[in-house]
Order: structure tokens, then sequence, then C-alpha cells
């Protein structure tokens, strides 16, 4: 087995922790010995024991001279767990492939010099990979805010609703399972009031297995009924309603007391929630990623406002001809300006085509 | 060799008289005896000798007891050339094998039987393929009219141009030569007098080798400055300027003096040049193909009127937020349809993606 083969297979265990985890990374981790898989182990829940250490505890022999592969940079601080190099090193590990190193300010290159005094250590194997695997962990860890997938469902011509203002269903049932798996690899999901009180959707996991993430509603004046679905159980429990001061405090306390929370954020000089406080206040709530589901409005000013890093835009093989478009910038802030992606790339999704890019 | 490699063969030399023989059909030619190609030949021109007779002709054996492949029916009829059939026969051939059938109605399935009367015949090879090299040959002999594409270059979020109107260049270079073989590929383009006058594109082959189309501009009241370069030298020689009764007789003169052809097509509702009658004129004129260029008004008028055979668009890695849309129904014919594609598929080109389908 080559290193990247292990490395692949770190991917895989890593992949298992996906929902459970969070704020913290993906790790996976395998143990080979005379070119034989003698341990594997992966991080299986926030706070919980580390990949490397996982591994190492599941040695069905004794891992002395043997090689550690992980996705991910073995820490070299205190947490919540104590650093995972020293465990190494103790093991009689006599190598170790790391796939990228850990952009933690706490962690950065500090394992791999610590390992090098006295293992062989080689770093960066399937890295674009493993970096991608993490891709929400490493722009949380390094900006404080959570990765913004922006996700649009709309015909050949952009338009996400017919003029008689009907959306449902633009794009065919394959598209919306993907769409429910990309829900279960974000930490959040979030949607307008406006996409709330029209569709009243649940945004929660149910074509896939996955783990349901928390939703945002982006409510600036508290129109939220109280009988939404997303204040009752079971959604409620994951439900986060951001909201401005123009929010009367008596209607907070009542969506509180239904097993919501309520985020009150700065207001943009729109009177609504400002967009880039809002990120922040994710990333301080240990959100490292959000897939933006709608409507219009929010779409148009997550892009105008340079706040998304990803988009992915599922395209029906459909022409309505008018009706309401995917995007519309109103020109105050970019009036010339066009916005570019970059890595564009196509797949086929059932009938439908799925575009995806990176914004900026 | 199979009889698909050899029909694949009769493909390729088929297309290489593409841009001449219209609007005849491409048709290719291979002659086989013990397993060895002994000849082949296409169709080369308008007119001209059949490729069942050129391959015959170019024969470097006795072809007797040989196999003709052919990717389409040969003919049964006297046209401009005697009937392929009589000479096969007289040939010594003992097998013939037939891509797809003749939709022409004077062929349609006689050639065939005429020639299973002594000959072992097999039909039907590559179908899709050898109908697919003809389409625009196979549209125009069963309904008078050419097979018509829409091209449609535009942003993620349906925008041909921007704000301020600028349009020059949405997609990306590798986009526009495609673009240029698809002209070559197609009898002539049509675009409104709009572009005209706003881009003053040359529509002809320039990046890629090719025959240059036909160029039809739809001017409806004839607009079109003498001194624009389509009724200059040497696009002249290829224009075609559709207009209506509301078109003065003297400036038709003056036009058709400079070396244009002027059609005066019937008007429609809006008193504009009736697309459908411009069709028929089109398929009348031995036109069997036509790519729709632009720009909103044409693409949606030939949308909406049910007129477009096939749909391309290319879509730039880009989001304008506003500006003018590639399409736009103005309610009266479809306020509640939706135009659906079929064998809708995607690719990427250069930087853009191209989606691509059939209308209806």
């Amino acid at each position: 087995m080559t290193d990247e083969e292990l490395i692949k297979k770190t991917l895989k265990l890593a992949e298992r922790g996906r929902g459970k985890v969070s704020p913290n990374p993906l790790v996976g981790a395998v143990v080979t010995k005379n070119n034989e898989i003698i341990a594997e182990g992966f991080h299986r829940e926030f706070g919980g024991v580390h990949a490397e250490v996982a591994a190492l505890d599941s040695a069905r022999e004794d891992v002395s001279g043997g090689t550690l592969y992980v996705n991910l940079e073995p820490c070299s601080h205190t947490g919540k767990q104590p650093p995972c190099v020293d465990r190494i090193k103790k093991s009689g590990i006599k190598r170790v492939v790391i796939g990228t190193f850990d952009p933690n300010p706490l962690v950065n290159g500090k394992g791999f010099s610590f390992l090098r005094r006295g293992l062989e250590v080689r770093a960066g194997v399937l890295e674009a990979a493993c970096q991608n695997l993490n891709e929400g962990f490493f722009k949380h860890v390094t900006t404080g805010r959570p990765l913004v997938t922006v996700k649009i469902a709309q015909t050949l011509d952009g338009k996400i609703a017919r003029a008689d203002g009907s959306s449902k269903w633009i794009t065919s049932e394959k598209s919306r399972r993907l769409v429910h798996r990309m829900r279960s690899q974000n930490d959040a999901v979030l949607v307008g009031i406006g996409t709330v009180l029209k569709d009243s959707p649940r945004l929660n996991v149910r074509l896939v297995r996955g783990q349901d993430p928390k939703r945002i509603v982006l409510d600036s004046t508290l129109k939220i009924p109280l009988n939404s679905n997303f204040l009752t159980k079971p959604l409620v429990e994951k439900t986060i309603i951001a909201t401005t001061s123009e929010a009367s405090k008596e209607k907070i306390r009542s969506i509180k007391e239904l097993g919501a929370d309520v985020w009150t954020i700065k207001k943009d000089s729109k009177s609504r929630v400002d967009l880039s406080e809002l990120c922040k206040k994710m990333g301080s709530e240990g959100i490292t990623s959000v897939l933006v589901e709608g409507g219009s409005q929010i779409f148009s000013a997550f892009l105008q406002e340079n706040l998304a890093d990803k988009i992915a835009i599922f395209i029906a093989p459909k022409i309505f001809g008018e009706g309401l478009s995917a995007v519309h910038f109103n020109g105050i802030h970019s009036l010339h300006a066009s916005i570019k992606l970059h890595e564009f790339d196509k797949r086929k999704v059932g009938d439908d085509v799925l575009l995806t890019g990176r914004v900026n």
C-alpha cells in the first residue's frame, strides 16, 4: 500500500465523524506495520479522543516500528485532550505520514516539528483532498467565520419561481436528495423569513442518512409566527432566529421559551440583520459551515457583500421566461462589477446539471 | 472490422462534405472485400456524384463479392444523379450495410427494398449517429423547414449583457471558437437588427476552418444602414435581409444593388417578420439548418413560438446580478407554461460550461 492509498483511507475514516465533531476537524488515523494495517481510528465526537490516540488504542499488536497515517497534522497542545504528539512518540511509532498541516495557529507546523525530532515524518500527501475534507474547519479556525455555500435551484434562465410564485419543484428528486446530503455536511442551513412564511420548509435531512444541521432564520423584525414548524418539536431544538433590535423583547422571550435560540445581531444600513456580523456570531458559536438555502434577497446579499465562499447552482432543463430571479443586485454596491467564480465545474444530477464554483 | 466500425468510417467521410452539399445530405461510402477497405468516397458538392458511386469509381480492384457501407440509404430515384441502387447492383457488390433510412419520401425504404431483391442488406447500424449527422437534412426533408438551434452565451444568472449594455466577452475564447465551429456546421446564422446595429458582428467562420454560413438579419422596417459591414464585400455575398411590407421599396432596391438578398416576409401580429413564415422561406431556399445567434428578443420569440429545435447555452462562471436577460417572455403566449428541454446535457468548454438540449 502506498502512502497515498493509506491517507485516502484516513479520509474515509475521518468522514465518519461528520456532524459530530464540529467545530473540531474530521480526522482519521491508520497504523501499518510490515505493510499491513494493524490499527484504525477516527475522531468520533466533539471533545472526544483524537483519531491518532483512538487508532493507537485499538492496535491489535505492538505498534513499535510501525507507521502512523493521519489526514491532519497531530496536535502539539493541550486542549480537551492531551497533545497527540507525546503519545505518538511514546508508542514506538517510527514514521508518521501527514495529509496536511493544521491551520490552527496553536498547532500549525509545531506538531510536525516536534515529531521530526526523533521520527521520520512526511507531510503533504493528498493535501488538497485533506484540506477539502475540512474546508469549513480551515475557514473557521483561520478567520473565525464559517464557510458559506450559497445553494440555488433555478431554471436555465435563472428563475427560482414562476410568475405566479410557485417553485415546487424546479429541480428533480435526485437534486433534492443531494441537497439533503449537503445539509448533513454543513453545521447549519440558513434561510430568510420570506422563505419560511411562504414554503415552511423543514430544512432537515430526510432523503439521505445524516445529521440534521442547525437552522438559522433571518428575521430582522421577528415576523415568525409562534406556531411555525420552526418553533415546534422536533425542529425547534435546532432552530436559531437571527434578529435585530427592531424585534419586540416580548416575542424574543416567547420564542426562547419554546426552545429556540434567538440572536440579536447588529442592524445594517437597511435595518436588516448585518450579515457580516451574523457570520462572526455563527463562527463564535462553533458553526464552521453554513448552507444558504434562500431566497433571492438572501442569495443576492451574501454574494453582493462578498460573504459567500462557494456556490452550488442546480440548473433544471427548463426555461420560465419570467418569474423570480435567483439573484438581483440593486446596483448600490456593484453596478459595474460582476462576481467571478473559480474552480467552476459541472456535473449531471438526475435531470439537472449542478454547477459549482468558488467565489473570489 | 465490424459493421459498426465501417459505418463510423462512412460518417467521417461524409463529414468532409459539410458546407458544400446542402440541402442534400452528408453521405460517405466504403467498400470492403476480404475484410479490407478497397474503396472510399463521399458526397463532395451539391448536385455532384453520390458517395456510393464515388466509392465504386475509386475502387482499387474489382468490387464484386464485396460489401458496401453507407451512412444513408442509397437513392432509388433519379434526381440530379441517376439512382445509386442500379449502379450498386451492376457493380457486383454482394452485401450492403446502411446506417439509416433516407427520410425523403421519394426514397424512404424504396432503396432498401430494391437492394434486398438480390443482395444481402443490413440497415440500422449506428442509426442515431447517422441521423444526428444529417439532422438538418432530416428536419428539412420531412417538414420543409430548417433545424433551428438557439445559441446563447450568458452568465450564471441568465444575463447576456451588463446593465451598461456591454457584452464583450461574456464567455471564454474557447467557447467563441466552438461557436465558429457551430456556424460552419449550419447553413445559416440569424440575428436581429438590434444586434447588427449594436455589435456589428461578422458572423463568419474565422477561429476555425470551415465554410461561412449565410447570414440572415431580421429587420422588419429595414433599419440597416447601407454602409453596414453586412452590405459590403465580402460579407454581402452571403447576406439575406428578412423584412416586411413596412420596408421602403427604394431601400430594398438599394440593398439588392449592393449584392445582398432581401426577403419580404408576412408580418406577424406585432408587425414584425413572422418567424414561422421565415422558417418556411428558409426551407424553400434550401437552408436546412440555422443557428439563432441573438439577441434577447429573437431568442425569446423563437422559443415562445415553439420554432426552436435545439438550444445551446454557454454559461460563463460569472454573476452580473442585473443587466439584459437572455430570454424574456411577455406573458401573452405562455404565462404559466415553461419550456422543457430533453436530452439535456453538459460539457466543459474552456472556462465555461455548455448546456445543450432539445426543445419539446
